[in-house]
């Protein structure tokens, strides 16, 4: 006969197995406690100190972004900022520099790292006028990245809440805060403006 | 009295409103049918050439993580080849180049991008001794790399199949076959014995 507390048996001892094997391969982790992030939740009339310096920031990553465009790249800026100055910005150059890894976001991060002579960017804050895509969600947090503040959802692509949610994930081992919607229409109707240009001249 | 199906309802025009909304920042996006990739079925023997071509190439991405352990990084090496032919070698240079982004297999990919003149890595594969993480998985999408294949597994971050699938997940725009466990066992100990000896140090 069936014995249903068999297969719990199993599961346990598969599962123990499983967790046995990693730490033979890699070795144990040190637990510690890590905070919990959520997504940033919206306050009233958006309105105050804060909210003045993301819309002036992320200004300055839609300029960066409006650059990208004139020079045939998909529109999407960064701005990296530590107590509300710039440490860098940058525009996707994909195309320009041939690197597939030459987002926005990504170049953003290296500026800001090269300009604090450090991998570790605690304290500051990424601007980005798209979400962003898993590979610059996870930079983030190789930078350890302190919050991330972005304009449009990508529906295609977004690891920052959309397709998936990496800010937040507490199995890693760092997480960040983030806001979304600083400026979302203008950096949505730059996109759709790039690629419909895009299609006509095709 | 409480109606289920207004519920239903309810949570159907809440869906249209958000696919309305995506549609309305981003533009739709034209279906095309995707190849679903799971990771590769392990062969009976793991022999015939294709087996010793990565075992070959897995070799190279080994002795390129063991430099990194020579100059004090954490021991990671990557290989991008295109038909058997090494297109570019790196390993982990995060603290030497002071780059949150400088992991071995993003350092790999740019540097075959450069070799080739094209951000589109197509055809290619890449070697890595360690499982990618979530960064470096989505810049193999961004790379639109055909193939990877990796050593050991990483618990804390891996996003190629333990922590994350990005590579078979096929809402993203591009998907790629992955092969893992191969000289697992030489790569893990590197890591162990690099950590081990960080440790004794402290």
């Amino acid at each position: 006969m069936h014995d249903p507390s068999n297969d719990e048996e199993l599961v346990r001892s598969a599962a123990a197995l499983i967790i046995s094997r990693r730490i033979a391969i890699i070795g144990t982790v040190p637990e510690k406690p890590k905070p919990h992030h959520e997504p940033e939740e919206p306050r009233a009339a958006e309105s105050g100190p804060e909210a003045e310096r993301d819309l002036r920031l992320m200004r300055c990553a839609l300029e960066a972004a409006a650059l990208a465009a004139e020079r045939g790249e998909v529109p999407v800026g960064a701005v990296v900022a530590k107590d509300g100055e710039i440490l860098a910005t940058a525009h996707n150059e994909r195309e320009t520099l041939k690197d597939p890894t030459a987002h926005a976001e990504l170049l953003a991060l290296r500026r800001a790292a090269r300009e604090l002579g450090s991998w570790r960017l605690t304290g500051c804050t990424l601007y980005a006028t798209l979400e962003p895509c898993p590979m610059c969600a996870g930079a983030l947090h190789a930078a350890r990245i302190s919050r991330l503040v972005y304009a449009a959802q990508d529906p295609k692509a977004g690891a920052s809440g959309t397709l998936y949610n990496l800010p937040a994930d507490p199995r890693l081992n760092h997480t960040y805060p983030y806001k979304s919607g600083v400026l979302r229409d203008e950096s949505a109707a730059l996109l759709r403006a790039f690629f419909e240009q895009r299609r006509g001249r095709q």
